[in-house]
């Protein structure tokens, strides 16, 4: 007989009774009825359920022992009697009837308890961690996780990919966020950097020639910590060659949709070949978010055209200054409050917006000032146009027309979460696409690039010559899955002529294109194949497909909050050897209050 | 048509003759027949020949590029005429006949040639890597990583092994090798530490009852760079819950032989369930290593009883004063020169030891003065008990059993590649264990631990309670390859009662324990099953596969042995504004020779 099991506890089921086995594992729950005891023992599979009768030599040890303890028990298979059989248990027809027992680990009193799962503050679940671990949801959450990437990689192969392994010892980058130094000991004063994400290797995978790359990459970036953000997290990156965008998007959208079909527990999920592609300006307007939540029916229009001429003085003035008149509808409303309408208006005015609009509307009778001062025979004219009914209210946000989309776009969610419309059960994807590839600064007049500039222009050379530059859109796209943006992704500039035109454009001369970027600018002159990709974070997926707003539920070791491993004790003080090695001095900051602690930057030179 | 291809450059074969294609690459090479042009286009799957001749528009634009610029042809798919059939290659029955062309990416010139391979120094290629990875070896190298590292994937799950991902920003640990640090931001004057395993998360894994863990794990150590050492490398990290050593061998040994045999390219691979195990003290006997290569036939005996009385003064000394004789067998060494024999004396002084005796035979008469002292018949004797022949050598290592078995080792070593005895076209595996707990530490004059302190001893308590600590064995393994320990492993001490009274016996008080491992030992204190496991080195498996010395051949982004990346410029100097935030001052070494560099770590305090 193996020395620590026969069985796991998950295995046993009605043929084995009679059968003599040895199982292994946690007291989970122990239940004292009277002279006989029952525990729940637990392992990685799960429960079977324990009996030791007055009879049995474990009786007198099983008492004894705290949960959580580890026993090995030697036992004789019964069935349960007809009333005890515990359907929702896959071991739930038998019970185990100890002869013997071994105890492997004796367990202390506990910091906080396993069983049941009551709350606990997350700093003792850190600094426990693998008590915390041993919970049913914590358990099962880090077993999504690690089958997701197991999926995900295989669906990335039944796609062409292959993994390939990036330097997480890098070189600091000037550009995005705060880099992780590593500083070294072989070269005095100088440091590595932890990647931020593998982008230069995997374009230099591209350039050498690999052609579909993907790895599920750690990326680290030291920025302050929030519910959704670690500073060490997982992407699934990739990088293709020869390829245009509607090539990436036919090799994710299979990887992804299968993923998630694979774990969503019956939530219905876009079909790979379906994922809708959404212009940025498109998404700007009628979901006034480039991260649309498309799980929400409602749509924004622009009504800008009706309040040319108003009687409604406030959006005449906005418009003939300029600015647009934006409208949510907020369907099925006629029983709402006056105050349902009027707290919106709070709202927004408590999220820094002017204010939001509104008309009521009951059997046909519409309500409110706008409706008031526009007149009811011009609204009822709208509302034909917006195809809109007897009983349905309607937001109003007007002003800038950035300003408006933006105010659009947090009414639209809110009506939709008051209003429950937001459909459940689905996950809805979409691609959004044609990101503009400059835009004008306002603070420095002049023209930037919006997003990334080592995108490629639609139109490439031609565009850039030719075209107005704020109508150049760029081979530039998002991954968005019920209004979470999951990754940015590009057709990349692989050609330094245009490369250089395009920073030309945005005011950069070609000694500062040279001078920043001369690691990929130099391989791009050696011969580069045109190359695009993406790379969805993982931990976020994750995230929605386990339906946990914060990452550290989905990480086995997570920091807290203040970037501390509780469990391991990092980070911590090292040694003046340490420090001498990697000729550096620590410049303590001096004990100041949060506030005065803005200021210390300025110590240490 | 799609934008960049219709098939790739090994795809196109007789089949396809008559069709109109598109492909894209690389010019691998040009050749100029007079007025046609042909050319090799290259890309990740293979090549194609192109045909360029007078009327194509093709013809110009291919003679100016240079080779590795990036091109889409489009042409027609013409077959080979008899004579130019190319069997060695997929594609080799066609050719393309180029009817237009467009320029992806005209190459400059280049630093380092591609095709052909030519040797070039190291610095350049690391420097250009994205060119020298598109050398045929190298991608080569680098695919068959990506499929090694899949293939253990695959073969871990099949296993039950499970995926877990753990930290990368950890804690510094006293213990092992030189740490990488990474400064905290958020803590000033503290720092995190890259692992240089995930030990302690593996084994909270198993405490938080995960049962098979394992993980591709990026491990860092700061130390000095050799050919087969990275700052940065992966290990196959695993470990197991409720688990003998037995369940750890027939585990890995499917994965290790199925992973050997898919990649061996035809070399036979020990099975899995068939690894030899040999006891650690066996091994320093009959292979004079605790890493033997199994692969060489001969085998070392202890022959110390024959000469306690000898005529050889020397060993009957060494002998007497309790020191071991050990032979070597040379087998068909009769028409060897006596130059043969001193020069392996000469070798073994110049290893540092006192010498290598040997006895030569030729048509069964004995030769050397250990022969002539020893005598004829007791020599013959010798040999009736080795089993060896009338024209068969042997070497003789004595002294100091350690030092003897060492240079019994290192002569079996050179004797078996002196006399090409070591046998291609294999890889042979072999499991060493019974590794000593303890050992006598001669300079401090002390027991301490042999190997590593957290091992179960074999007995358990009642061995550290009962038995001389000498004689106890630890449930401790190392996994050999070809005369390459690939890992060590141990089934864990997961009592702190057995750990207590371990450390005890090696001289440390229980408040030692606590204060170095305490986290592990607080873990162990609520609930710990036994476990334990191993972790292959993965870049050495691609070494033995690929059959490379240097590892920097098996890596795609590899450091020089200076641990710099040159194409990335890692490490570097960072902005003054970088290290006031992690409240860091650089301490400049003085300017000086590598001589005084050694004294730097005096500066700074």
């Amino acid at each position: 007989m193996h020395a620590y099991r026969t069985h796991n506890c998950a295995a046993l089921r009605k043929e084995n009774v009679g059968d003599t086995i040895r199982l292994s594992g946690w007291v989970h729950r122990k239940r004292d009825h009277g002279g006989v005891l029952f525990v729940d023992l637990r392992d990685h599979h799960g429960l079977t359920q324990i009996v030791a009768d007055e009879d049995s030599p474990a009786l007198e040890i099983l008492d004894r022992l705290r949960v959580e303890s580890v026993v090995t028990i030697d036992g004789e298979v019964k069935a349960r009697s007809e009333g005890t059989i515990n359907a929702n248990l896959p071991t739930g027809e038998i019970e185990v009837y100890a002869r013997a027992i071994t105890v492997q680990s004796a367990a202390a009193e506990l910091p906080m308890p396993v069983a049941g799962e009551q709350e606990y503050p997350e700093d003792i679940r850190l600094k426990y961690r693998f008590l915390d671990l041993r919970r049913e949801t914590m358990h099962r959450n880090i077993m999504l996780r690690s089958q997701v990437i197991a999926s995900l990689r295989k669906k990335m192969v039944e796609q062409g990919f292959t993994e390939f392994q990036t330097p997480i010892l890098t070189a600091s980058s000037p550009e995005g966020a705060r880099d992780f130094l590593v500083p070294s000991r072989l070269q005095a004063g100088k440091f590595y950097a932890l990647p931020q994400a593998p982008q230069m290797f995997k374009q230099m995978m591209m350039v050498a020639g690999f052609d579909r790359y993907f790895q599920i990459a750690p990326c680290f970036r030291d920025e302050d910590l929030r519910a959704d953000r670690s500073l060490e997290f997982y992407q699934l990156d990739f990088e293709m060659s020869f390829v245009t965008q509607e090539d990436v998007f036919q090799a994710l959208e299979p990887v992804l949709a299968g993923t998630f079909a694979e774990f969503s527990g019956g939530k219905t999920v876009t079909p790979a070949g379906e994922f809708p592609r959404i212009p940025y300006r498109e998404a700007m307007l009628k979901y006034g978010s480039d991260k649309p939540d498309l799980r929400n029916p409602l749509i924004i229009t622009d009504v800008t055209n009706h309040f040319e001429k108003s009687g409604f003085g406030l959006f005449e003035k906005i418009v003939g200054s300029g600015g647009v008149v934006r409208v949510i509808p907020a369907p099925n409303t006629a029983d709402k409050s006056r105050k349902f309408f009027d707290d919106m208006n709070n709202w927004a005015r408590g999220e820094g917006f002017a204010g939001l609009g509104y008309v009521t509307r009951k059997g046909g009778e519409f309500g409110g000032p706008i409706a008031k001062n526009h007149g009811a025979d011009k609204m009822a004219a709208l509302y034909e146009e917006l195809g809109l009914g007897d009983d349905d209210g309607l937001f109003f946000a007007a002003g800038k027309e950035s300003e408006a989309a933006k105010l659009a776009g947090a009414a639209r969610t809110r009506v939709g979460q008051e209003l429950d419309l937001i459909e459940q059960g689905c996950f809805k994807f979409c691609w959004i696409v044609d990101f503009p590839m400059f835009e004008y600064d306002e603070e420095l007049k002049k023209i930037d690039f919006s997003h990334n500039p080592f995108s490629m222009p639609q139109g490439e050379m031609d565009a850039l010559e030719n075209q107005d530059p704020l109508d150049i859109l760029a081979w530039q796209y998002d991954i968005v899955c019920n209004g979470y943006e999951l990754s940015s992704g590009a057709i990349r500039n692989h050609r330094p002529d245009i490369m250089y035109k395009a920073f030309e454009i945005a005011g950069y001369g070609k000694e500062d294109v040279d001078a920043n970027f001369s690691g990929m600018i130099e391989a791009f002159k050696l011969g580069a194949p045109p190359h695009g990709g993406s790379a969805p974070g993982i931990d976020r997926i994750v995230m929605l497909l386990a339906d946990e707003p914060n990452i550290r539920e989905v990480i086995a070791f997570p920091m807290n909050q203040r970037g501390e491993d509780l469990m391991m004790g990092a980070p911590s003080v090292v040694s003046p050897k340490q420090l001498r090695e990697l000729h550096l001095r620590v410049v303590e900051p001096p004990k100041a209050t949060q506030a005065e602690k803005t200021r210390t930057d300025q110590i240490g030179e």
